[in-house]
């Protein structure tokens, strides 16, 4: 199956055999990552960023890759990120299809595409693998980790399994355990793909492709990242014009029914789909209670670091602000100096992929005022 | 295809030809509805309910058929809409298949069933219908119309089409236009059954029916009738008993998403597809702004009532409350004396169907201090 590297994409070459949380694990396997600015002799400046579901390394611009990434606005020189002082990394997830190991990628010892005989993949997997980038960087300790949106919960696993390996954290629109709608919504996604006969258990290439299944799911995706108000305010009820809509008679005729399509359609062949379903479902499985006897606040509070920001949207729906409230409280427990911002943003649960006016100024405040060395 | 009439069920035959908004007209169509109380001989204690997408006429258990009604602790001797004082109609929408003409019935032209040769449906020809039924049992003005969720949209259109038909009206959960957030979700709804190949164009029976599409139509919709926060209490992160899950890797593990699959198998079969798109765009194309060069406000100050309460829940994504505090807001411009009511009913969309405590009280000192007499 396809993958889909960004120019200028390096690569770590993970410990082999890698082991898996719930079982097996990866010969060969590896993690694509990008860099920015210049690490300090002593490595005391380094920032690592991990990512939402579908996001690749390429998170700005950098020497390597000059295209406009996915956080340009944030991470540059004189920007909230600045790259001027800090050494920043951004890795693909492991599991994803973006230059990582995933479903997607040819299995060594087989000679095929894993497909669904990659191993279960569990958040603490996708974690696992960003420290290990970390470390083979010559980095002891970070100045900072940032995770937003299924990052938020990438990097929550990182800190709690690799004590000690960040000095600070900020935790955007994250979640320390999936809530039930948030695994309803994801259930439904890998059930639109799963029903569509293209999927074929996996098994579809090129030209038989679980287009409409992926569409749905995209769809639906789409939708919960934002927010009603939001688009009232961005397409109100505004209609196609008559060339732009077809004959059928439940067709598109809403502006927002086709910026929908728009979406999927550049998304449905950019994306493998059982990636797609991977990584959905190691978000549902993702709680920190795991690790604390049923207590969400016990787990956050097992984690180590100096000072912490948690961020949201209070009109996120998918990872709902009270989840990052609940992030704030429960590392302040574990003896962090503690923020908690929710943004009065409009866009849901992409405000921090938009709402910059907003996002930046939170996140430059809080790594301005951090010294560099430990 | 197959309609499904509550026992009991009244019918009332529409004028024919009944003109519909969009064009073409209805021959010998009808409305079903049912009754409780007793009119006054006056006529002067009539409340008319107009429901959501889905329910039937049977609101409540009554003495032509005492199962339990989909509005059973609201509807009854001394229960918030008193049927002691009040006399109480309750009409199926037209379009729908729980009695009332629909793209399921016969098309007495042809002697076959409508399909997608029914004509376009409006919410003002739902309206037009039910307002029909008012004058028939010889009531000139009703006390109250009462609507919820999309029976919220077509109360308004029975105030603003038959001036004085109301001397108050109650919209709960409604909406003066639809969202581009809630066509979005509604959209992808229609998508999913249109996907389904068992559709065949509106063309299905028993045997080759829509089934998956259908299921995930309502999975989609029951998500959005609920909130995050009510689904995190109710299920958190439950697992099913391994009995209950089966051998698909993918498959279901979380009790959310055996709730949601309870929900969808119920349903699947229990209404019928192409109603079901034809009143889910009836919905997306009404706006109230139509009415007054494209001002929403304006058009809602068109409508005459004495009184008006508007309802909603604040955590209801698909019809927010902001909607209901737009309601109040054109009704009391247009000269009624109206009270907005925003609940913390963590239920969504659904509270007024599920959290009495907060609905019951508002509704019933509403109709309280009501004169019966005009």
């Amino acid at each position: 199956m396809t993958e889909f590297i960004p120019e200028g994409s390096r690569f770590h070459a993970l410990s082999s055999p890698f082991p898996m949380k719930r079982g097996g694990s990866l010969i060969g396997a590896r993690v694509a990552y990008e860099t920015w600015g210049t690490l300090a002799a002593d490595a005391s400046n380094a920032i690592l960023i991990v990512t939402g579901l579908s996001p690749d390394a390429h998170a700005a611009s950098n020497a390597d890759n000059p295209a406009t990434g996915w956080w340009e606005p944030m991470l540059g020189p004189g920007k909230p990120i600045d790259t001027d002082r800090w050494f920043v990394i951004c890795v693909n997830s492991l599991g994803s299809c973006k230059g990582s190991t995933g479903p997607a990628s040819l299995d060594l010892a087989t000679g095929k595409t894993y497909r669904l005989s990659f191993p279960e993949l569990s958040i603490e997997d996708v974690a696992n693998a960003a420290a290990e980038v970390v470390h083979a960087l010559g980095i002891k300790q970070l100045a900072c980790l940032i995770g937003n949106s299924m990052g938020g919960m990438t990097a929550l696993a990182v800190l709690l399994q690799h004590p000690g390996i960040a000095r600070t954290h900020i935790n955007i629109s994250g979640s320390a355990r999936a809530l039930p709608f948030s695994i309803a919504i994801r259930s439904l996604q890998r059930e639109a793909i799963r029903l569509d006969p293209a999927w074929n258990n996996g098994d579809y290439d090129e030209l038989r492709y679980p287009e409409s299944g992926m569409r749905m799911a995209r769809k639906l995706g789409v939708i919960t990242y934002r927010s009603a108000l939001e688009w009232d305010g961005r397409f109100g009820r505004v209609r196609l014009d008559s060339d732009q809509t077809d004959e059928d008679p439940f067709g598109l005729e809403f502006q927002v029914e086709s910026y929908l399509e728009g979406h999927a359609r550049r998304f449905v062949r950019r994306f493998d789909p059982n990636c797609y379903l991977y990584l959905g479902r190691s978000m549902d499985w993702f709680d920190l209670a795991e690790y604390a006897n049923g207590d969400v606040l016990a787990g956050l509070a097992r984690i180590r670091v100096e000072r912490a920001l948690a961020i949201g949207a209070n009109t996120d729906i998918l990872f709902p602000v009270e989840q990052q409230q609940q992030i704030a409280d429960g590392l302040r427990a574990g003896g962090a100096d503690t923020q908690f911002i929710g943004m009065d943003s409009p866009q849901g649960h992409d405000a921090f992929l938009v709402d910059y006016d907003r996002f930046g100024p939170a996140v430059a405040q809080f790594l301005q005022t951090l010294p560099t060395a430990a």
